[in-house]
């Protein structure tokens, strides 16, 4: 299941970025904070329009020459990774919201379920036309 | 010596983002790809003007919101870690040299070495105003 994450919520404070409560070296709980270090994005909370957590960020892939995140990759769990798969969004299709702590989709589940996604052991990316490929996707795919 | 990296030259490729030549999921060995995953962002190689490696990427540093990258970290090296030190550089003082598979910075030695750093165990960016002190240095500061 996508969505619905119990364990996860319960290793993890709402609205924090805090990835892990018992300590670690510049973990971040300072939402007020404008800028999220590229190693601590991983964990980000997303929530559907609802508020309702959905997921969590597993990493950005950034524009190496104009320094731009052009997708954020989600991931909708899997226990321990198992079963784990990553959903790439535009950037546009998300925003960060402050008093949530996370991000903010305004996609349907279902949409986002028959979405372009990969398994822990793919890297789709290495084809620079499957980022083209998403864009389409959310650009003109019904919400069915 | 913030110069001069042998050891790390060794273990790394020129011109490659790979990290860990043994393996490893989904590793970052393809320098015509246009997106660089946010987890991978770490030990890409840092050139100065004339080419020569004068460190690596150590995260970039994300706005939360408009997913702009606003500084980028690099790491001058210490071995295993041990005296290793951040210095943070805005993203435009940055440019990507796709020949060379890394950033390259414009900016003198002597200059960087008295730019604002940190310590591995420092997370000065929890300040808001961190960023824009590194702003004014890299603005006026003379080449001395």
């Amino acid at each position: 299941m996508p969505t619905d994450l119990p364990q996860e919520r319960a290793i993890r404070k709402p609205g924090s970025l805090e990835l892990d409560p018992s300590g670690g070296e510049g973990v971040a709980i300072d939402e007020t904070r404008k800028l999220i270090a590229s190693n601590k994005v991983e964990g980000t909370t997303v929530y559907d329009g609802a508020g309702d957590e959905i997921g969590t960020v597993h990493n950005f892939m950034v524009d190496k020459v104009s320094g731009q995140v052009a997708y954020v990759v989600l991931s909708f769990g899997g226990f321990l990774g198992v079963g784990e798969s990553y959903h790439p969004l535009p950037w546009r299709a998300l925003r960060y919201d402050r008093q949530l702590g996370g991000y903010v989709v305004d996609v349907d589940r279902t949409r986002l379920e028959s979405a372009p996604r990969y398994g822990a052991d793919e890297d789709p990316f290495v084809d620079d036309e499957y980022g083209a490929k998403v864009d389409a996707y959310y650009r003109t795919a019904p919400t069915s």
